[in-house]
Formats: structure tokens, sequence, C-alpha cells
């Protein structure tokens, strides 16, 4: 077992430059705008890419859609696309920060068939996910240190195998008041939906208990409310004794944590031959050539942290809007 | 057993009246508007549901969202509200068909731990889906009829037993072209989990084998191309061996069938009594009357199948904007 | 002369049911849905303009447009649609009084070539437009009473004649804050502009002095900025000595009055025989039945207000939510 | 009298990079991001405008707006910022052109109180706009030569007198089909509105005869339609006799030119001393430094007719989009 063999294999220098929006060390409420090159670009021979469409990929998709495509990388359905996504998100997330301290933390849940033990998922802390114990870094980003090991045994065992492994992300987002949230179509649980299955190899969402709650009666599903009293002995803090529901109701945030998590697909890249057709139809296999992760999920937490934290900050903007009789 | 307890039992005259947009029979382009009143509603007393926060339900989050909410019912947070969206999606349904001769259909999956088995999605018909063989409606709309009876005595079991239960829906849409989704953040499984989540109780959403992919290898989790000859022995039609994709890659729709799951929670109310707080934070318990169905599965197929329908027929006018050097 | 003469001909009664979004004499935050019935339709015979192109309407771009057109009056190309903006101008005219205390005004400024003098915009009054000296409804809306008769003299000339004639509209908003407005594309400036195109008629729109600013020199052109001093002798209002600019500079409100005109183009509804083509291209004449103003300005004064009152209401939400820092 | 001083005096090199969306000399369909550097960043010293407001700019605005603001030029509100608005304009100009031979062709009509005449918009040249009979330049812009000299001195006397002066610019769209625009709020007139007064120094828009109709009366002002049949006999082409409407009833494109007029205030820098305030309102002057046209209008023809181009590109793809029941 080599814990370096778990780590991104492609050293990418991602430098944003700010182009503007930003003056003095302070935003000046215009729009941000962040450039980030891909100085990753391969100078070599794209001509297997070009007419051979790779299994799991948006080859082929991409060409029903726009009937030409650029074939040097994955183009926008690249995961490369999503930096610009976690730039923003960093904004975002100093935003909800700043604004009313709330928190958004991501971190690998499962890998294959190794599944951490996170009873409280508001319990855990950034250091949890970035760091081991000893303090060297937590490569597999997996809070619950126990199964690291396992994780990185099975992810280097699949590199071996030139495969590749699927896996589940937790992400909990701490310290948002009730009450974000659009009433029909945006509701909160939406919005973060269609954030998360933007994300490339999503293929499920889930809030809560999730897919449990079908095996769940309604009298052991239900949250129920109560109340704590201030110090003044006569405000009430609402919250609801556990948290099933994930931290929305009706779509709306209720205060309690937001906890969901999102399925993604082991890499679809193989370094091993595969079968697959070229632009006309003809038969013909097809092996990735490249450094590719053979297990998404350490990448896939910045990325999923950073949509979390974005349709956060835009529904407080909203909520903000609509605070009238209190000219702020 | 009674397949009659199974039945929805709030008798509700959805009367629609078309307000504009439709003359002669045809539509005539501009925005079309139906109305449906709502004839369900009480003229009794609200005094509970106006001060207690109903377990599961929106109460709290809309009175934190507003500061001020109609307590007549769930006002927009009721199922009611889906209503309009199914109308919607009666008309998008006609138009897939007409353009491009695609189809929505939805069924129930799993109700409690009883689960259907479906091997092949894409078969099954919209008679499987409501009649039973005998010709009587499947009340249920369970198109696998050998588990229809379990899942009727379970939910006759928690209606009994005054509580509820939760399930799986799964929709698949079939005959879609190939290159619908937009390539960044309207992908077409982004759109459709927004859709999806903007329905009441649902808490989880997946895309082909979901969650499942989880625990899969990459070489057992890719689908890999082939393509089948036209009569002329030239043109190619470019499929997948299997469909664990669910019908989208790279967030654009592939051709093959769109397959997806919904996770829908236990009905909140029951009609036992649960433990809450009034709006000041007072304990005290509330008991929900009125009709309520135990269990949400056979009512969610319609809302989600509306859903789909509307996302497809949306994207495939934006496919259709985007084909520039074709003058339609 | 007749006053009577002047009053709209047709009498129509717009009742309005609030469907959503109203509870206890309260908003409750979620959509509001207004209902008005057209309960002027004709039952009589519409096979002139079904078959012939009305000169002036939108018989023919509809037709260009969709294919297809509901030729009952002028469906959504009719005046008759704006009854609705008027309705939501009346809640967005309560926000932006009870937000901050803004108003908006219009009037009739100009019928043909009888010109109204109002040097100081924002000193009109509610009473000035809406009544006479006597108390007598000021049929024509325009606040400069001794051009009153001659614009009442010429709109009764021109339907003698069966004619029409066109005008110009102002509207004035006041007591709106500096900073409404976005610094691009969603100016204030250019969302006024848009809402006001929206409207059945206009054909040009101007901020300020406008059109006349092109034979002005800058120094003649710019504002000068002042301030006055509060009462602590500190605090300073910053505001321009005149007001050519109208209220926004680069796009985004001043502090000083919004100021614009609309030119409205004269009925194109004629009682007297006007040469036309029918939809298949063959000459023929048409002769417009039924009760048409011969001038639209009076009744443009409510739609203007409307979209002037929503796009500021809109912005103002805008700019609460950008208000970081400040909890509201 | 000097052509040279009519010139633009600031020498700026935008050379665009051009950063996605384009491969192998194609667009590939998704998003094209062009990158100009503003190369002509001052430098030196900014402290007059980063404590005063220049008359007619945007310096108090974006403080009411945003309480901080990046000094060192007008920001946002410049000019510059139009720039990408021209890029953007260049490929909607080519969409256009390709799909359906549309052209927009803007020129300056009138600078100052010089006015050209120019009896048939539809027929102005890009030759008659960029170059004089001898094939020099045209650095006015304007169509009717006789003017030119007139314009040019004016300008000249201006500057000389360290003042600016104020005009406006015609913008024509032809061979545009008919049909383009939506039937309510974003009808093609308030579309193309919307985005004229985005560009910075607008105070009026207009179409067709605009501010002229007030003074007319319905039978001078309606356009009235014709026919013209095809060689066939058979087909009919319908157009109107003569374009007072400008290209659009109803906000629908009516196959007739698109003929829109704008008008551009006097330049607000001044090199001569104004007053003003600072920003803690103290009085003061300011001279504006730099190179600054007396004139905007011929800057502005570009601009103009790249927000034109825009508008007329998207809303062609709406209406592909709407073609239902045509399989493009």
């Amino acid at each position: 077992m080599s814990a370096a063999g778990t780590t991104p294999q492609r050293q990418e220098e991602d430098e944003p430059e700010i182009l503007s929006g930003v003056f003095d060390g302070r935003t000046t409420g215009t729009s941000i705008a962040v450039l980030i090159r891909n100085t990753d670009q391969r100078s070599g021979d794209y001509s297997d890419i070009r007419d051979k469409y790779r299994p799991g990929h948006a080859d082929y998709t991409f060409d029903a859609r726009y009937g030409f495509r650029d074939y040097r990388g994955g183009g926008r359905s690249s995961a490369r696309e999503t930096t610009a996504r976690v730039a923003a998100g960093a904004i975002a997330k100093k935003l909800i920060a700043a604004e009313f301290g709330g928190q958004v933390l991501g971190y690998v849940k499962q890998v294959g068939t190794v599944c951490a033990s996170i009873p409280r998922p508001e319990s855990v802390t950034l250091k949890d996910v970035e760091f081991l114990a000893d303090g060297s870094p937590n490569l597999i980003r997996c809070p619950d240190h126990t199964v690291v090991p396992q994780m990185i045994a099975l992810i280097d065992e699949v590199r071996r195998e030139t495969d590749s492994i699927g896996g589940i992300s937790e992400i909990v987002a701490t310290q948002i008041p009730a009450g974000l949230g659009e009433p029909v179509f945006d509701k909160l649980k939406a919005d973060l939906g269609k954030a998360l299955f933007s994300l490339p190899a999503v293929l499920g969402v889930e809030y809560g208990n999730g897919f449990g709650c079908a095996t769940l009666r309604g009298s052991e599903n239900n949250d129920l409310f109560t109340a704590t009293r201030g110090d003044d002995g006569v405000t009430a803090t609402i919250t609801t004794r556990s948290n099933r529901h994930g931290g929305m109701l009706g779509g709306i945030s209720s205060g309690m944590p937001i906890v969901l998590r999102a399925a993604i697909k082991p890499t679809s890249s193989l370094a091993r031959e595969q079968e697959t057709v070229t632009r006309d139809g003809q038969p013909t296999t097809i092996r990735t050539r490249g450094r590719h992760d053979p297990c998404l999920l350490p990448r896939f937490v910045p990325m999923g942290e950073a949509m979390v934290a974005i349709v956060l900050a835009d529904h407080w903007l909203r909520w903000k809007s609509a605070r009238l009789g209190q000219r702020s």
C-alpha cells in the first residue's frame, strides 16, 4: 500500500488571475471575473479521441448536440471545467461566513464498499477531513480515519488493475438560518439538487435520510419540533430533535444542518482496452492514455462544497431582498 | 385486504379552465393559462394548524421565510399546488409526442420494503401501470403486478396504525433524441434533478444505476458503444449495449432511455397524536385531521411524469434554436 | 366642443379577482395572482379582421410569428392586456411608497401640436392630473389646465373626421434613492426603457432632456453636483443643481427625480375606410368598427406609471439584496 | 478645419484573445469567451477623481450603489466596457448574415444642429459610412457627405473651446424576417430599447418616425399593407407601402427595415474647470485630464450596431425554437 499512490497524479498549476471586481483588496460590488488557464494541455496526438467515442464520456453526446467537437480533451464536459466553480465557491464561502457564520464542509463517505461511520455529520471538522491524526495530509478526505487505510488500499488495487471505483460524498452546511428557499420552483433543495447534478459524474443526490426514507414509517421519519428558551426565559429557538429531513422542509431551510450526499460514478477513463465505435460506427477499441485518478471522490469534495456554497449565497441574497419594511 | 382502501380518499374535482393561449382547438403560440380552483377547502376550524407546527410540514419554515402564513392548509407547500404542474405536463407530453415521438412513463417501484422487479424499465406500458390483468384499475400504479397485493396490504396496515409509509418511484422517458441538454449548468440531468426536487416529499433522485454506482468498478459501470446499420448498410445508429448511465452522458441525452428514480418520504400528516411546539415555543401535541393518503407514491407518479415532460420539452425547444444553418 | 366626447367611450368593467398571495388583508410573500376577465368581448362577426390585416395593428406580424391567430380582437397585442400591468403596478406603487416614500406620477404632456408647459415636473400633483380647478374630472390628464380645452378640441376634431392623433406622456418618479440600477446590462434606464417599449403604441422613450441633448454642448448639458448640509452641519446630501440627466447617471439613480417621456402613436383603428390586403395578398379595404379612442394618451398614463413603478420596485429588491454586511 | 482633429485621439490596442468556444476555425456551440485587456490604463495620479465627483459621470451613483469604487477610470460605467459588446456583436452579425442574410448598419445622423439628410435609411451602404467619395476614411461616419465638413468643423470648434457636443445616431437592420419578437414583455422593440439604453450616454431611443408621431394623425401615420406576387403569380409577399412604423408592429418584426435612432449626450468630461463637490460634500472644481473625444457619435456607431445585432440574433434563436412541427 502506498499513500503516494492515492495522490492526484496530475500536477495542475491553477493560477487564478482576477480580472475584475476587486480593487484595493475589496470587492467592488460589480462582477468578479477570474481567469484560470489550463496549463495541462497535451501537445500530443489526439487522433484516438478525435474519431473514437470513449465509453462513459460525453464525446458522443457532444457530437449529437453540436455536430462538431473540440476533441483535445473533454472540453466543457471535462472536470477541469469545475475549477471555475471552486473559485466562485471560495467567494461564496466567505460571504456566508461573514454574513451569517455559515459553513459548508464536504468529505468522502464511501469508496466502493468501504463506508465511513459518521454519526454526527455536523460535528465533522475541516481538520478531520484534511489531516490524519499524525498531522499528515488525509489524501482521501474521509474524516473517519479508521477506514482510510481500506479506502487507500482499494484505490491502489483498482489502479493496479487498470480499473476505477465509485463512491459517495457527504456535504454538510451548518449555521444556515431558517427561511432560505423559494416556495415553488426554486426550492432550496431543488436549487442544490440542480447545482450538484451539474457536476460531472454525479448519478444521485439525496437529503437527510434520502433513499432510506422509502422503508420508513411516518412515525419513524418525522422530526419532532422542540424549543429552547433563551436566557431571558422568553425567546424561543425552534429546532427539531432529529434531522432526518436534512435541514429543509417544504424546500425551505429549517435552521437544522443541511446534510446531503452525492453518488459519484467510477472514473470512465481506463488504462485498459475497452470496446467502442468510431464516429461513423466502425467497431474499434480505445485505451485512455494520460493520468487519471481511479477514484474521483477526493477531488469531488471541493467541487461539491463550492456548488452548495454558491446556492446558499444566492438564496441568502434573495432572502435579504424580501425583508420588506426593513430598510437595510 | 381491501383494494378500496388504497384509493385516494379525497375526492377532488379539478376542473381546469383554459384562460388563454388556445383558440379554435389549437394553441395560438402565446402563453397558455389554466385555472384550477381548489374546491376542497375546509370551511372549518384551523386553530390547530394556525398556532402549532405540524411535524414534517413547512409551517415553521414558511413562518421563518415570510413571518406570516396563510394557515388554511399548506398553501404553496401543499401537494395541491402540483395540479398546475400536471396540467402543464399534459401539454408538454403532447408536444414531445408530436415533435419526436417521445414518451414519459412513471410508476411505483417500491413501497416500504416491498420492491417491484422491473428488469427493463423501457418496456413498461401505460396499461401495465394503470390496469391489472383483469382490467380493474391498478390503484397502486406498480407495473409488477405480483407485488401489488403486498403493497396494498402494507398501505392498509399503516393506515390502520394511523401511520404512513415511504417509497420509490421510477420514471422512464423513451424515444428521446440524443443531444438534449446544455454543456455546463443547464445539463439535462441538472434540470431534471431540479424539477423533481421541486416536488413535495422528494428526498432523493438518481439516474441509471444511481447510488449503486458507488460500489461498482469502471469496467463494470461503463456502457460500451455499439452501432447498428440502417437498411442501406451505411447509416449507423450509435447506442450503448447497456444503460447504467440512465440515458445521459456529460449531462446530455445519449438517445438511450432516460431512467430515474425518486425517493418519497412517508406522509407527514398522521391521524395519531404527535409532539410539537406552538409558534411561541410552547410544547403541545397535534393530530392531523382530514383525509390523507398514508402513502404518497401512487399520487406522485403523475407529478413526476409531468416534471420530466416539461423539462424535456424545454430542452427540445433549446435544441431546436441551436440548429443553425438550417432554416426551419 | 364637448368634454363628454373625450371620455373613454368603451365602458369596461375590470373586476379583479385576487387568486393567491393575499390572506387576512396582508400579502403572504408568495406570488400574487390577479384575474381580470374581459367582459367586453363582442359576440359578433369577426370575418373582417379574420382575413384582413388592419393597418398599424399586429395582425400580420402575429401571423408571421405564429402562423395562427385568435382573430377575435388584438389578443396579446390589445391594449386590454395592460390591465394586468396596471394591477401589478398598483402593488408596486404601494411597496415603493411604504419602503422609501417613492411616488410615480404620469400625465399627458402633448396631444398633436398642443403642448403643455410643465417647467417643474417633480411638482405636479395627482390632483392636478385628475381634476380641473373646479373639481370636475380632468379627462385628458394634462396638469397644465390652460391647454386642456385645446387638447379636447383637437381630439373632438379628429374624432369627427374619423381620424386619430398622437401625443407625448411624461412620467416622473420622486423620492427615489440614489443607487438603484445595475452597472452593465440591467441599468435602471435600460430596464425602464424596456418596460415602456413593451407597452403598445410607444414609438419613443427619452430621459431628462432626451433628444434635446443632441444640440447641446457638454458645458450646457452637465448637471453640476452640489451638497446641502444637514442640521448637524456635517452630514451632506449630494444633489445636482439641475436635472437634465433625468435622475440617472451611468444607468444608476442619482437621487434626483426620474423624468422620462414616451411618444405614443395615433390610434391605428380608424372608423374610415383604409386600404389593405387579405391574408393571401388580395387588395381590399377595411373600416374598423367598434369604439376606439381617437387619442390613446389619457389611457396611457396609468399604463406608463405602472411599468415605471414595477421596475423601481424590482430594482429596490435587488438593491436590498446587495446590502451585505447589514443583516436586515 | 482639420480632419485629423476628428480622429479618435486615444490609440487603443484592443487585441481580443479568444479563450473558448472556437476550435479549428469554427465555433463549437459552447460559450465563446473573448478577453480584451485594457492597455490604456494610466499609471498616474487619480487623486482628483478618487475624491471628486465628475459632473455627468457615474462616480457619485456608483458610490451610492456600492459604497466603494475603483476610481481608476469609470470602471463598468466607462465606454471601454463596450468593447466586449462589439466583440459579441461581430459574432451576432455573422450569425444573422449566414442564417437569413440580415444586415445591421449604423451611422451618424446629427451632430449638434448639423443634421444629415438620409431619405432612405435602408439604402445606406457600409462604404458610404466608412469612406468619403475620394476613398479617404469618413471619420465622422455620416453617410451624407455633404454635411461631413460642417460636422467636423463643429467638433473642432467645441474641442478648441474645451467643450463637447451631442448628436443622434441612426441604425438600420435590413432583411430581417417578419415574426421576430415575443408578444408581451420581450417585444422586439422592448429588447432593442433595453439594449440601446444599456449603452453609456444614450438619453433617447425612437423607432420609425418616433417622437414625430406625436403630431401626426392616424390617417397620416398608418402604413398601408400591400402585396407583391411572386413569379408564379400566386405567392404573395406582404409589405407596407411606407415605413413610419420602423419595422415592428405589436413589437414583432414586420419584414420591413428596422429603423431606430438614439440620442447621445455630449461628452461629460471637459478639459475646462467645472464646479463639483468632494465625496464629503465640500465644494471644489475639477478639470478632466487625458484624451476625450468631444463628440461620442462616431464611436457610438459600432456599439449601437453591436447591440442591435445581438438582440436580433437572440430573437432569431427564439423564433427557431418555436417552429414546432418542423424537425430542423
